[in-house]
């Protein structure tokens, strides 16, 4: 086990109806006047703004809006977003979304408080010192982003994702009403549902040794969306199905699962490129790319790959369980392939490339891949 | 699934050579001043307290000094801590030690700030409205105590043991090195375990339905603790053993197993009673209790039982999954009947009465106990 820091400070408001505390919660931690930011219609047709709305207004809080975030948000929103909450002098950020919303009221939390051009973060060339508060009611479990501290941006320009961690954004509250959840359409839940799994899978195959506590733990959360996920797709409305997934996305990536150990994360900085260049969905890219990975880089620790086939999927062979996996990812009628995505092989080497920033680096822990690698991978799954 | 309010702000500092950072720490989140409150002289043998010392003064950090906690720590010692900390206008309180040296610094950190008799928090009269900023090094794993609100405190004018809790309480910090617990005695560190599984177990017997994301993670800390506490007995040494233990010590009790469910906890309202009229150590108490309370409520729920066996135990029944319990403890060479604590059945009545105010109210909330119920356990592991 290594050496780790760890806190989960997002406070959790989890169940029915929480969404009614949004404004005296709101008010506590983000002030009073706040930027609503959120995605396309749906929360209006639901009735979900409305009631947000009147909630923030029964608290006295002032509310200014910013909607239109896409899956895969862009950087150009973001800096309609700063102009909007410098020129209203906003004291906080409300998304109302998934992590896409959640990522873009991140990108202007970071953004309001810094002079220089925000994709600055995700580029690394500079880092955050500090951001407006911002507070979160979920309606698509999947991204984890509710209780932690990353935010991943598209930049048009170059077709760029890119991914930023600040303390700053982790956000100060997040509301997560299982019953928002229960009108997520099939292929939505099940994207965030890979996502999830991926958030697990990616921390879980791991070189570092004496990590059985968070070995179980990444186990358990895997379990329980193994359990889940299909009751959430056969009765969208069981609330017990999407209680369970919500609360295990959140726990897939708060930093608990982190504990002690070092995350592997190729699967998705492949993804991000993937999302990048063809705009899929990332969970979608994800369900792809993780089995194809898997079988590349299991050589590197077949008793790990072992234990992963045993304890989550009760099957013997590391080769079994990652054909599980596939299996399940099917089951959910998710891609197996790229070409279900419409992505052909005539990019993969840009796309390998842009990974390694043209074979500068490597990508991932567990097995540290290049350009190759990334390649081989992708001509698996194509 | 229960609604729930969630969040772990205590910045965990795990690993090895962490107690380096307590100057630094402790400088930030408690301020120029600090009562540093231990227990006996082991910190002092270790060299651990020099070590602390060391660092705060380099960070400039001014220290009083106040040890003496006892194993069920005293009011009268923190009656002493308040006004020490008054005299010298102290700014926050780093704890060196395990349970009852936290719940110790807990009880002083609330009791600064309140004008009354700081026992009235234990009574239930009042609840702390603020308190120190509170910091911990833990020495020995078992109570959670570092990142939780609880404190429990014992009166020795009628010998009374009794919880308080405060969000207040809840510690900034929590320096966790593995190699500072492995000179622990065999018999600490079994007592220690036992309370961890207590804390997992008293939480896994819920009426809640719709739980399994939570139980999943009960069962990934009961096994961790079934591998690794034999282990840390037969190798001391161990750091691997030791920093499993230890923090799924800490993920037992710092509210994540609650999420969603209601806990039982009469074993430990039971054990508090014992350790108050006894002064037995808390791990010891729990050890012989639990498999008495199991027998007793099995039958309010047999198919939790079933899984507590078939998933913890890997055993078929719901009797044979508490038999494995039992064999466990007796493995740690933990008492199994209360004969083996030097407590006899003469003041069982009493003990009972005292549990359940002469019958004004029940303990636990799996199965509700009465006064009868209580005396009939007791007569089971006497």
């Amino acid at each position: 086990m290594q050496n780790f820091v760890f806190s989960a400070p997002t406070q959790i408001i989890f169940g029915r109806g929480t969404e009614a505390q949004v404004g005296e919660v709101s008010k506590q931690r983000l002030g009073n006047k706040v930027l609503l930011h959120y995605g396309q219609s749906s929360i209006i047709k639901s009735g979900l703004k409305e009631r947000i709305c009147s909630s923030l207004a029964e608290a006295g809080v002032e509310v200014v809006e910013l909607g239109g975030v896409l899956p895969n948000p862009r950087l150009n929103l973001v800096q309609e977003g700063i102009k909007l909450a410098r020129d209203h002098r906003i004291s906080g950020i409300l998304a109302v979304g998934g992590g896409s919303v959640i990522d873009s009221a991140k990108a202007i939390a970071m953004g309001v408080k810094y002079h220089g051009d925000v994709w600055d973060f995700y580029t690394g060339k500079t880092v955050a010192e500090g951001a407006l508060p911002l507070g979160v009611v979920l309606t698509i479990p999947g991204s984890g982003s509710e209780a932690g501290g990353g935010t991943v941006l598209t930049n048009e320009d170059g077709h760029l994702k890119r991914l930023a961690w600040s303390a700053h954004v982790i956000p100060q509250f997040a509301i997560m009403n299982p019953e928002l959840t229960v009108t997520l359409p099939a292929y939505q839940t099940a994207v965030g549902g890979a996502d999830i799994m991926a958030h697990v899978i990616e921390r879980y195959f791991t070189n570092v040794t004496d990590v059985d506590v968070t070995d179980r733990l990444c186990e358990a959360i895997l379990s329980t969306m193994i359990l889940y996920l299909p009751v959430a797709l056969e009765k969208p409305e069981d609330y017990a199905a999407r209680a369970e997934i919500m609360w295990a996305g959140t726990l897939a990536h708060n930093g608990l699962l982190d504990t002690g150990r070092v995350g592997d994360w190729a699967c998705h900085a492949i993804e991000h490129e993937l999302s990048g260049l063809y705009d899929v969905p990332h969970g979608a890219g994800l369900a792809v790319l993780l089995p194809g990975w898997m079988r590349f880089v299991m050589q590197q620790d077949g008793q790990r790959f072992e234990q992963f086939a045993q304890r989550v999927w009760q099957v013997e062979t590391a080769e079994e369980g990652i054909e599980k996996l596939s299996e399940f990812f099917k089951r959910l009628n998710l891609p197996s392939r790229l070409s279900e995505l419409d992505i052909d092989d005539s990019r993969f080497l840009e796309l390998a490339q842009k990974c390694t920033g043209n074979g500068q680096f490597t990508v991932g822990n567990f097995v540290e891949l290049d350009t190759d690698d990334i390649l081989n991978i992708l001509e698996m799954v194509k």
